[in-house]
Order: structure tokens, then C-alpha cells, then sequence
């Protein structure tokens, strides 16, 4: 499958290497692809250069990233996602799963962080890219775990979910079937993209159990009577 | 031990109830406890004339209650907490255990709600009770999962955990202890009361999951690596 992956940091890196890894094509699009650029260390990650050398994988624009995928990833920091998306372009988003990885996080009053006062309330990041993108089918994914444990989800032993939502059924499960490709084989599926609410709000949970417990290969088990 | 409730309604009820069949002594503090106020209806749950019938429980004012009590509970709406804490009084409440089981939720757009954003952001409702009664040691407890499953969380089968969080280890430790009489023996202790921002943000995702799952009866296991 062709893959765009819109944002080039570690969880697009990472993710990007195991979907390569599993014999998928894959374009990392950035704002600005430069041979400069490529040759910059990106957030938590390395220079995309070297991913280049290492996967095989190719980086482009966010356009081009976006027009090459059949399914395109969303792994931009949440404050900026709907601007890169932009970038992108919808015609190049229509029609398309488009997975949204992506945390309305705000560290402006350092850690932990707290989700981002524009996409809580009665919203979410997951909803308002449905919203600006009505032809994509956005399905709010993989937001919930560390980059590692997303496409290796046995670095946690035993059994630990993966939240999933969105509006269209037949995209939430084309996202499954990706995840399963990477080893998950539980699912809390949280329903219409309303869910992103209840995703997105997992973070600071998360974040505290990280920083309290001590390692990042945590996650939750929905555990229901 | 003597317990004071701080609300009335069927979280405190569901929680008096159950001390008092531990052998504890439970006063529910409440606005205006007049005879009349007694006989209604409380927010799902029965009059508090008919939980003083079946418990052998006591009513009272907020300041009754906190004055009663070696350890207090808040279980009131979380909107109105902090001025239902300030009708107990501070005095009432100095070098006691406080037990913060409040979720600031707004249900203002309807079902589901979201937190309140007067306690989102780098704060808490736990964390605002601490600040307004420094004399109280606040413990963030029980508020993560159904009244029912606080008291008895065998109604969910197998390992889940309740989420807890306060500044003093000896309170926290006291509020593990009262947790394990109901049953509980798994913990996610999320250090400091800046864990409560977690504790807090953790009702969004589990109003979610009773909504999409179809049962109140469900918890998070806390897995790590």
C-alpha cells in the first residue's frame, strides 16, 4: 500500500520505518523538504536523511506526501495539524482513511503538558479535521501509546488496547487491520469520531503515568463487567 | 471512624451506605437538611430520609458533617465544591484527611460532558481544594469509576485499578486503606496531586466507554512494561 505520512518527526519516522518494514511505500512529507532541511535533526528523531538511507522511504512536501498515499497518516503536533492538512491539500485528502495521530498538546506552562484549551470542550482535534475535511475518512488512531509500542505493542506485555474512532466503519477497520498488521489484537473502539474527545483526553493521563511510573511503554486495558 | 460527606446525592449515598455497614459512623452534610429537603429526591438517589432509614446514617449541615468526621469526602458536582467545602468551613476540615471524589464536569452542550474549563488547563479541581484548604491533606480518590464499583469492585471481574493521587503519603496510604476494605488491591498512584489533572481527565474517556461499551461496570487496568 502507499502510504503518505504528513509530518516528520519521531512518530512518523517511527511509524513510517515499520509500515516499510512490512513492505508498504511510504512518503514523509514536510513543510519544507530542503536538502538542508533533510539533513536537520527533527523533533526526538533523527535527521530524515538518515531515515532516508536507512528505510528506502522517500520525503516530500506535504502535497506530494498526501497526493502519493491511498491512506494518509496525520502525525503533526495537534497545534499545527490543521495548517499542515491545509498544506496538503483536501483534494488530496478526499476519499482517503486518513488516520489522525495527532495530540492537541500545550507545553507553554511546561510539563506536564494539558490539551490545548482550543480543541477542548465539546470538540476535539479528530473532530474539527473531519470537519475541515468532510471527503476524508478521518479515523483517530495510534494517539494513545508511545511511537515504540505503536508498531510494537509486546514491548508491553499482556493485554493492553488500542483506542479507535471514527464516523466511517469500513476506515476504522482498513486502521485495524494496519494495527493488527504491528501486533495489536485489542481494540477499544470508542465509536464516532466523538470519541477523539475521550482519546485525546487519555493523553495527560498517560503522561502522568509516564512520568510517575517511570517508563513510556505503558498503556491502558479497558476492563468492562 | 467517624465520616463526614460532604453531598448527599448517590455517590455520597452509595459510599455512607457502605462505611456504615463497615462499622464506620456517617454524617451526609447537605445544603439545608430540613425535613422537608429530606423527603426529595436527591440527584439519582432516594430521598435522604429513606437512606437515614435503611443505614442508620445521620444528616446535617456541610459544617455538621466536617466537623464530625476524622475523615471527609467530597462527593458533590464539582462546579459547586469549592463553596459547599467553604459552607463546611476550613476550620472543620484543618489537618483532616479530605477525600476529593468530585468530577468538574460541564454538561452544558449535553451528553457527553467535558471538564469544566475553569479546572482544566495547569489545574485541577483537587489541586483548587488543596490551595483553598492548605490545612487539609486532599487525596483525589474513587473518582474514576461508577458509585457502585467504588464500594464493590468485584462487580468488575479481574485486575483494574483505582486511580489516586494526593501531597501526603500517610493520607494517601489511609484513603488505600479504606479502599482495600471495599476490596480494592490494585493501584495506579499517580504521585502528587498534580496527578489529579490525570484523575480528572480520566472521566471524559470513561463516560465514553459506558456509552459506547453499554455498561457503567468498566475500569482501566494501568499495563506497563
Amino acid at each position: 500500500m502507499r502510504i503518505g505520512m504528513i509530518g516528520g518527526g519521531g512518530v512518523g519516522q517511527t511509524l513510517g520505518a515499520a509500515l516499510i518494514a512490512k513492505g508498504h511505500e511510504v512518503v514523509i512529507g514536510i513543510r519544507n523538504p530542503s536538502a538542508e532541511e533533510l539533513a536537520k535533526p527533527r523533533a526526538q528523531a533523527e535527521p530524515l536523511a538518515e531515515w532516508v538511507a536507512k528505510t528506502g522511504g522517500k520525503v516530500g512536501t506535504f502535497a506530494e506526501a498526501a497526493a502519493s498515499g491511498e491512506v494518509v497518516f496525520n502525525v503533526t503536533q495537534g497545534a499545527h495539524s490543521l495548517e499542515a492538512l491545509q498544506a496538503a491539500g483536501a483534494a488530496n485528502l478526499s476519499g482517503k482513511v486518513l488516520i489522525d495521530v495527532a495530540n492537541p498538546l500545550d507545553f507553554s506552562a511546561g510539563m506536564p503538558p494539558f490539551l490545548n484549551p482550543a480543541f477542548t470542550g465539546a470538540t476535539s482535534l479528530g473532530e474539527q479535521i473531519q470537519a475541515a475535511f468532510p471527503e476524508a475518512k478521518v479515523v483517530k488512531a495510534f494517539n494513545t501509546v508511545a511511537a515504540a509500542v505503536m508498531v510494537t505493542p509486546g514491548l508491553i506485555p499482556g493485554d493492553h488496547d488500542l483506542f479507535v474512532s471514527g464516523n466511517d466503519g469500513a476506515a476504522k477497520e482498513a486502521v485495524k487491520d494496519i494495527a493488527r498488521g504491528f501486533g495489536w489484537t485489542s481494540f477499544a473502539d470508542l465509536g464516532d469520531l466523538v470519541g477523539a474527545r475521550a482519546q485525546e483526553a487519555v493523553l495527560p493521563v498517560w503522561v502522568r503515568l509516564w512520568m510517575t511510573g517511570g517508563t513510556h511503554l505503558v498503556n491502558l486495558k479497558v476492563v468492562r463487567a
